[in-house]
């Protein structure tokens, strides 16, 4: 089996960077959490309502990954303190971004004036949860119209979840969607993670979620 | 480049498998539509929908592509003619079915009473697009809550798309989607693309999507 045993390479490697790029976080008191979620499911949405909330509180910093194209890195370049767009379209791995990927982006980035680095994962529910980046939290959206049996067909990403965001809350009217289903779910598979419902689009929710993310960069603190 | 290399010879043993498949479903005259999209695009809702409309018409076999459960493959049970699950969470590559599995599945059907088969990918727009299966045709679902941008996003698995289908159609005054936009997008891509703006949960527009369906069946019975 030769590409499992590259595979097992790649991961372990990719784990050695990870460990890396959290120290060189740690050194520079930058916290940094990896949002990740299927294509559509509002990543970019969340860091805008996030950052327009966090003004002022915190200086954050954005690393956009994306198979193609600048959209996201465009839609968040006024709001951030820095914005680093990964590009996957040509790399070994275009369905996820890897720890290298994002070594390389944090080393571009101004560290001193930045206290939280929000890593915009590749829209996809399958190859995210397989590389750590070197991140201190992970985070992954579900929407509501996505469906709620995501947690049963895409289980692994959400087992290694810090917090689940179930966004566009605002569309419930109008979708087939059992909330009390699906954080029971969650809670089968991960029962630690922290389940937030918001909508992106009314701004409904992002207070808590964004209370949540002071929080942890708090108790990162402490712990060092 | 060891994982380049290995990624070509698979995606070359995968070209090859392809082609057998095509062969072993021309020789039963049975016709194959692969069917990918973002998780929650709604590829289930369309295959229901679609056995509703081609009753009594054609018979029709659905191959399932899953990471993980049933829960697809006991939707569709009762519709179709004969259903094959594939999960592919211990498989070498899990965010993509390959042609390997498509052989084994189809082998495993009553080829002689089956007049089409479906198979539903896995929901992700970035891994399918790389491995052909030995499908007739290939179509990508987007929908509204997903936002207008992928095909900017994604470009890969719009280029090779026969048909794209818009879904949620019903979602469009509660969501922020330029339909003229994404169209232009896909043309820009894929000229040839057929596209199809369709509502899953109210029926509407997905008679003419049915319509191209046989019609390709038929152009294939006379092609050969």
């Amino acid at each position: 089996m030769k590409k499992i045993e590259v595979i097992q390479n790649i991961l372990e490697a990719n784990e050695a960077i990870a460990s890396r790029n959290q120290k060189l976080l740690n050194g520079s008191k930058v916290f940094c959490i990896n949002i990740m979620s299927a294509p559509g499911a509002g990543k970019t949405s969340l860091l805008l309502q996030t950052m327009k909330l966090l003004k002022g509180k915190l200086n954050i910093g954005i690393i956009e990954g994306d198979v193609a194209s600048t959209v996201d890195a465009e839609k968040v370049q006024s709001e951030a303190k820095a914005v680093v767009q990964i590009n996957t379209r040509n790399m070994p791995e275009s369905c996820s971004l890897m720890a290298a990927m994002i070594e390389s982006a944090i080393k571009s980035m101004p560290l001193d004036k930045i206290d939280l680095i929000f890593i915009e994962n590749v829209g996809n529910l399958i190859c995210p949860s397989e590389f750590i980046l070197g991140e201190h939290k992970r985070v992954v959206i579900s929407s509501l119209p996505e469906g709620d049996d995501k947690p049963i067909k895409y289980p692994l990403i959400f087992i290694d979840a810090d917090a689940v965001i179930v966004n566009k809350m605002d569309l419930l009217p109008h979708v087939d969607f059992d909330i009390d289903g699906f954080r029971s779910s969650i809670g089968g598979l991960n029962p630690k993670a922290e389940i937030f419902q918001l909508s992106c689009k009314t701004g409904e929710g992002v207070d808590k979620w964004c209370s949540w993310v002071s929080e942890q960069i708090e108790a990162n603190v402490t712990e060092q």
